[in-house]
């Protein structure tokens, strides 16, 4: 296989044990949780878990469910921005979005027990006994960085500061706690599994924060082009506040600093480079 | 001490436990936590813990994180329930709700918060080696009990069925998962760290199910006294459906089924018994 064929076996895997973990009822909870998780996504955090985790021998069993719980960790954080009191966004990956579809009532249940079943997943994953304390520190990481110190307070600063406040200082700590923080659980989780050295771990996390602003930024590079054509006007981002050519080199040079990151600390990973020179490309938008 | 002494006692050590998980940060987000949460409430979940652990001789330092924790995951359910979508509350504890104070946004993500914290709370408690498996029992059970089988799956019954499909079958399996999930899961917490035995465990989930059942029945009564008084409308509650004095009745078979749980299976705990009994005082409304 190739590596685009391998990230498309891990990536069917992901949603398979997604499928899996959201097949337990068939309350109208579990069907907005279905429709909410198993509507496409690029699995880009529960693919950096399995890459991170193999790159350090980590089995592909012991590794899928702490991914799933990153990926449901993910998209309760969609559900609950989309909704009108957050990013009033009427559409994701394409579909409406969970409370145009559902209502909002829904809709936040549907985020609450996403967020929930993540940590049951968690807890719940089967590991070897001399794994057992890794898995304690996982899930203190993952609660610390999708929590108020990270994800969350990056969402708080998305919905409260005005333009005027966005300096490149502050918009930097934004994005790395909107979406830095849960990219770097992602690699983290892999890496604490795989018993990375405490430089290792470093580097991965050097990695995780730079891919991070990389996809933030190019995520803003892309939505910038469907809303120039759709004319609408949104809350500030990378390229109005750094114009386009600036935010193209700034996910040039992120994607390198990763790559360094992982290079630096001899820690060689075919898939972790790829995933990360892939934020290069600029191509259509697809399921965000 | 006499009892009620000794619960004050407890009650204040789980203020305290509170402000200190709740003090890492002077955020807008950290200051709505702590509205929401240190403002009232009769910390029944954390007494329950700290009671049923006490039982089996499990010491207050080991057990006050978890009942901590359980009481982040009953205040982020209320500041939920409030929001326009759900209930529609504009008060709690005789104070605006969380997002009538700090808008419907910052409500969102301060419930969102404090559900994080609960499982940061929970993997950050700190417990001997022999109790480590213990704690990841714990964090799935909690985590099941207070998700879409639980917690959440009574409150999507709640916003969901309409009056006529409310028999009593279905009424009782609502406030079973609505509140009772939450109170079995405090109980469970404190005797699971107790290592209790398996009938052990029984009665206490026994006494869970009674006291949770009785308590919202309760929450009803006191309700609707109030309600006559404001003249509001609500949804169907227990008096609504059964009638106030089968209510009155409810309250006390539930109550002396949980005291024979604890009995037949010789646990002998003044205070768990003592916060069953007090459950039949239909005194006034205090917060909810």
């Amino acid at each position: 296989m190739n590596i685009e064929e391998r990230l498309l076996e891990k990536k069917k895997a992901v949603e398979q044990g997604l499928e899996r973990v959201l097949s337990q009822g068939d309350s109208l909870l579990f069907r907005a949780m279905r429709y909410a998780v198993l509507s496409g996504g690029k699995r880009f955090r529960p693919l950096l878990t399995l890459s991170s985790g193999e790159c350090f021998g980590v089995s592909r069993d012991v590794l899928l469910p702490f991914a799933c719980a990153l990926e449901l960790i993910h998209n309760y954080s969609l559900v609950h921005d989309d909704l009108p009191s957050m990013d009033n966004d009427d559409f994701r990956r394409g579909k409406p979005s969970c409370h145009k579809e559902y209502g909002e009532g829904i809709a936040l249940l549907t985020g609450d027990s996403l967020l929930t079943l993540a940590f049951e997943v968690l807890a719940q994953a089967p590991v070897d006994e001399k794994l057992k304390s890794k898995k304690e520190q996982i899930i203190k990481e993952i609660s610390h960085l999708a929590g108020v110190n990270g994800m969350i307070g990056g969402q708080l600063m998305d919905v409260t500061l005005s333009p005027g406040e966005l300096t490149d200082k502050i918009f930097n700590e934004l994005i790395q706690k909107k979406t830095g923080a849960l990219i770097i659980a992602s690699v983290k989780t892999g890496s604490i599994l795989g018993g990375a050295t405490n430089s290792e771990l470093g580097a991965m996390v050097e990695y995780g924060k730079n891919i991070g602003i990389a996809f933030q930024i190019r995520d803003d590079i892309l939505d910038s082009a469907s809303e120039a054509q759709e004319g609408q006007l949104a809350r500030p981002n990378s390229v109005s506040l750094f114009g386009l050519e600036d935010s193209k080199c700034r996910v040039k040079n992120c994607v390198e600093a990763a790559k360094a990151a992982l290079d630096e600390a001899s820690l060689e990973s075919e898939e972790l480079n790829y995933l990360a020179s892939k934020l290069l490309e600029l191509g259509n938008r697809k399921g965000k």
